[in-house]
């Protein structure tokens, strides 16, 4: 490993979680290096375009590169050049919001968004991350994932975002293997008050799972209570079956052998 | 300089613009640099989440975690997150597609985008890098920025994306005085064919440029031409304004002067 390089990148983390503006000493002293240090890496991260240095305070803040770079990963993604079309008609035959997300790490990182068609004021949410157990994408993608990588989220602290946010890995390793034999997976407002999610897995021509594309919207439209005692709630099926053939279309397009879209719950 | 990280910066640019993926020798061969030195850089970029390993190549390409820190540059932009209310009123207004973009080199890179009310498919142009004096954006920047700036751009090669694109620097000169007098710039189908732009400059508290806000949209919808004649074609009056109007707020909005605002050609 690169010292250099691994500090560098400490930097860009600091200030993107602890900013937006730090000073060379502040930065030196997260980092426990000295001044000089800190101060030769600023300059460097400055002439590649990566910090820029606000000229009154003389503080230290993410520089617009960091747009750009970010923009070529999304452009490299095809799971993500290949949903726009399927992920727009999955919004209009839902009348919901839809996202499509890949893991990384222990979080979903939403790589598109399709609007709901509605049209009301909507925050784009490309680039949101959130903890893969708390949301039906993060859900869809581990029970599909390799038998290791699902032990080792499993195993891991599962984050808590809400009173509804599962935390027992049994129950979240139930969750999981009904989503293997349903096809799509379901958040009932783990991680956010108010919000449900639907979403079922999109495999690549490896035949692996490569993430996962749903509908995001408010618990009342996308969840159902047939007996209407507050249990926990069902998707509504015509919903789940949209989501789940949304998600097989755009596997094949991908390339997936048709067997491994089918083994999706079909 | 730490070379290190200018190389690490390096092999990041070089994902972006010659990527997608690029193996290691590749890569050192590039750099002009040892095999091995380029694969420790890769392998602390690795670990960082800044590139990712493609397993079945063993190529190299840009890694997610660049979202987030794109993303996270974005938010920490005044500029952007005070835009989106304006942005929204001004694209209900006008019926066309609102930007908002910053000088970043001498490119405008887009910070925000409020889609056109109508509502056909588009697509979402924040992260979108344009050459300054082919846009109302970059005009309408470069015309408030400091003088040493503006000589500086108009002295570099004018880039050139469609036969209207402006490659001579007496002949923008004189759009820029006149963006200066008229508190807007206008683009005539000088970066894309059908296109054109109106877009005015946003100040912030220091009383400097801060980046612009203009609509996006068909030549003709955006432009009028009165004489019919095929000539230079003028803004629509009634666009123009309500644009610079809306810079205007949002300037106020940054905290600018209130003479900083007017002086943009009111």
């Amino acid at each position: 490993m690169v010292q250099a390089v691994q500090r560098a990148a400490r930097i860009l983390r600091e200030l993107a979680t602890s900013g937006p503006r730090l000073g060379v000493t502040e930065l030196a002293d997260r980092m426990g290096v000295a001044k000089p240090t800190a101060h030769a890496l600023l300059r460097t991260l400055e002439a590649e375009g990566l910090v820029v240095q606000d000229r009154e305070s003389a503080k230290y803040q993410l520089g617009p590169d960091l747009v750009l770079l970010g923009n070529a990963y999304l452009d490299t993604q095809e799971l993500r050049t290949r949903s726009v079309t399927w992920a727009d008609l999955l919004a209009t035959q839902s009348g919901e919001a839809v996202w499509v997300a890949v893991l990384n790490g222990d979080h979903m990182l939403v790589v598109h968004h399709a609007f709901r068609p509605e049209g009301a004021v909507q925050i784009l949410e490309v680039g949101a991350s959130i903890p893969w157990s708390t949301c039906a994408l993060g859900k869809a993608v581990v029970a599909f994932a390799p038998e290791e990588e699902r032990e080792r989220l499993l195993s891991a602290a599962l984050a808590v975002l809400t009173g509804a946010s599962i935390t027992d890995a049994g129950a979240l390793g139930e969750q999981l293997d009904q989503a293997r034999r349903l096809g799509y997976a379901v958040e009932d407002q783990e991680s956010a008050l108010g919000d449900a999610g639907i979403a079922a897995p999109v495999f690549d021509r490896s035949g692996g799972v490569a993430g996962a594309i749903g509908v995001v919207g408010p618990v009342e439209r996308l969840l159902a209570d047939p007996a209407g005692q507050g249990a926990r709630q069902e998707p509504r099926q015509e919903l789940a079956v949209a989501v789940r053939e949304t998600a097989r279309s755009l596997s094949r397009d991908l390339g997936a052998p048709r067997g491994t879209a089918r083994r999706a719950g079909a």
